[in-house]
């Protein structure tokens, strides 16, 4: 998406060793475009840095936020430590945690040793919180306050704050001993109302703060269901510790979407991007849920041998088999979906369960006649006759039809019913994978066409 | 997540029509806890009306937009028209658009009768723009000056523009003649400069902006890219028409994430909250995947068919047909779904395919040894000599065990590749969802299966 003229330019400016120009070049658009123009046009991590340099550590720190993790890590294995040293104290504060994150503790110490004191602190205090919880997604670099300021003093003490803080829009209302949170002020009302208003009259006092330890999804959910561009995080003693902000939680949003998708399909959640998770641990998160599959796949063995005599007398059933098998997963899947996708939306609760399943029983049965009418009329009208092996069309074709249809309909509603169950002995709806109601439902599937089979052909 | 005790007593405030309290309860605490309450505690339509009528029309509707879709529609139906026109005219420019477009066009031109002119011509512009475009995500109440200010004269024009703007923390810069957007200005730098300043000198006139008919899923990945609060939307002359805001890109990312899950498990999508879709819709968006399926998956019957000659001898194969299919599809999904969100997250392209081919080929070895050795144990140690039927056990186990593998390996490498070849041929890669990667992968792990059988049994 980034103007194809801004590769080629920077070349060009590299070459002809451009100063100026490659300074104008980071300083004069988004760092977003800056970053994008590095990371696409193949420099080296040399010729990147050489542009960098040509800028502030302020405009390095803002650029360097926005190239993606791969190649944060490779600057940094590139760059002068001291040069780092001084991007890392300019980083915003919970991104520069990220990046700390990801590199080998022993270049991780290197680097901090040279970071000044103040921010070394606050990278330790942000390293303390586990991976996923709101600790480890806010920023501490928020805009505070006194109570006891009007308007006009608190607009001038915000003034010398504003250029280090990620939002200024909200200001939050600490006691000044305790630091605990006592309200927040927005930017808004601050320069709405008279100067010599007290801060105390625009306070809003009756505020939500997540916890610290909270999941990382409940600022997510908790900033949606406000609309708010940040939200204030304490601590056990309601201290103010930090904020989670907006963008913070489009990324959340994002990952999350990405876990659900992956857990869908039977994938233990890979976060990195693809080409940057590890082998091993890609094989890992694919190979166990994979395993368990084929083991309770394995179940359809049992199954199909209480059917023995069937078989053995009527082979052209197994023909149909896969067909058959096959409708019960599929309809399962859809349902399964729906019905955890509500629950994880809030669309649906448990106590509803007998409202999904009278619901799942009209739509599945609406299902089962239309896929039951088009197994009828495939038997009819394309059997060949000479596979039959004197077993009449027409038995078959009933056989096919109502087998098919009473898999659609169960699988419907093992789909819907198994979500809620799970969710009801407490365990997350979402493990109930496409593959893992698609394998429930090839063994049940097998069961009810065999059985309906035995009646009407033996 | 409701305080538990706001419903029981605002139940009691009805009861002893303590009207005072009602309307502190509408004032005093977030609008959303306010719907959050008075949805939750089973109230009739009536005693919600009640309720809010107690406070000013612009409370009325900041509480009335964070009821759920069907609320609003049964508030609409049970409120007097000159109330919900009132109410109207004070909602946010977006929302009241989403509300007018779920009414019967009967109900909503009676509505908009009432609605004074100004607000009227506004929201028929908004009414143009089709679904799922920028436009029918933007509203129209941003906050706008002209150049040629200082930034004391801006902060000032800015007090009185103020209480009617979704946000007036980024404030776009107009030709006043001709309206076309020639930058913007943060209230951040407007507050922190001296009020001497000129606005032109604060401007940001490099800025991106979307088009009116933009897909929403480009102002999602916009906004996130840039951390913006708001991105602006022009027309084709370049004339500032609107702005989406970070609280719509949530919903927007919200709604394609649910897309997501549902075309992954083959569903038409279904917009509507679980319990709010029609029979109809949601019969109709899964009853025409269902039946592409089935009819994709008929030919397993063709592919059976060829191997009737190898079925008919070794009958014993027909018990682990089941077994062998499912291994396919499960690994087939998963890669089929890492592929795919790689695809939507730009972390792969199409010219990744050698690089995505050498990678699954890899990965999918490692997973066909393991599942090989599961499949070679299961069938050595647990098969019943009665079952075999004459097909001696060191035999079946060689079959089984590379079957399983092989179908792994050919299921990974189909489910990565079918998402790029769609991409290629311009489809949208998610339709390859997990059960027709199942289908597919059944039709080649019947032929791969049976094929080895033939070579190690006939």
């Amino acid at each position: 998406m980034v103007n194809p003229l801004f590769g080629p330019e920077l070349r060009m400016m590299l070459e002809e060793d451009n100063l100026p120009g490659q300074k104008a070049f980071c300083e004069s658009i988004h760092p977003t475009t800056v970053a994008e123009t590095l990371d696409e046009a193949d420099f080296t991590v040399d010729e990147v840095w050489k542009v960098l340099s040509q800028t502030g550590s302020r405009e390095q720190a803002a650029i360097f936020e926005y190239f993606p993790a791969a190649w944060q890590l490779k600057l940094v294995e590139g760059g002068g430590r001291p040069q780092m040293a001084k991007l890392i104290e300019q980083m915003s504060h919970d991104d520069r945690v990220d990046l700390l994150r990801r590199l080998s503790p022993r270049v991780a110490d290197g680097l901090l040793r040279l970071v000044d004191e103040a921010d070394r602190r606050d990278i330790a205090t942000l390293f303390r919180y586990a991976a996923n919880t709101v600790g480890s997604i806010m920023t501490t670099d928020y805009a505070w306050l006194p109570v006891s300021l009007t308007a006009g003093q608190a607009l001038d003490r915000l003034r010398q704050q504003a250029p280090d803080r990620e939002t200024i829009y909200y200001i939050y209302i600490l006691n000044e001993t305790t630091r605990r949170l006592e309200g927040v002020v927005s930017l808004r009302d601050l320069i709405l109302c008279d100067r010599h208003v007290q801060v105390s009259e625009l306070l809003e006092s009756d505020i939500f703060a997540l916890k610290v330890t909270d999941d990382q999804e409940r600022a997510a959910e908790e900033l949606a269901r406000y609309d708010f561009l940040a939200l204030p995080v304490t601590d056990e003693e309601g201290r103010l510790v930090g904020i989670v902000t907006h963008d913070d939680v489009i990324d959340v949003i994002t990952q999350e979407a990405t876990e659900d998708l992956q857990r869908q399909a039977a994938v233990g959640p890979i976060s990195e991007a693809y080409f940057d998770a590890s082998f091993v641990k890609v094989w890992k998160s694919r190979a166990g849920w994979l395993s368990a599959l084929f083991i309770l796949q394995m179940f359809t063995l049992t199954a199909i041998e209480r059917f023995d005599d069937v078989i053995k007398q009527v082979i052209v059933l197994t023909l149909f088999m896969p067909l058959c098998m096959s409708v019960g997963g599929n309809a399962g899947s859809q349902a399964a979906t729906l019905i955890i996708r509500a629950l994880a939306l809030e669309q649906v609760a448990l106590g509803d369960w007998l409202r999904v399943f009278r619901r799942e029983l009209a739509v599945g049965s609406a299902l089962a006649l239309t896929i039951g009418l088009l197994g009828f009329a495939r038997t009819f009208l394309f059997t060949h006759s000479e596979i039959l092996g004197g077993v009449p069309l027409g038995q078959l074709t009933l056989v096919i039809g109502i087998s098919v249809a009473a898999i659609c309909l169960c699988g419907t509603l093992v789909g819907s019913m198994i979500p809620l169950m799970l969710r009801r002995i407490g365990f997350d709806p979402a493990i109930a994978s496409s593959p893992m109601i698609a394998t429930i439902s090839d063994v049940t599937g097998i069961m009810i066409y065999f059985s309906i089979a035995r009646i009407f052909l033996l």
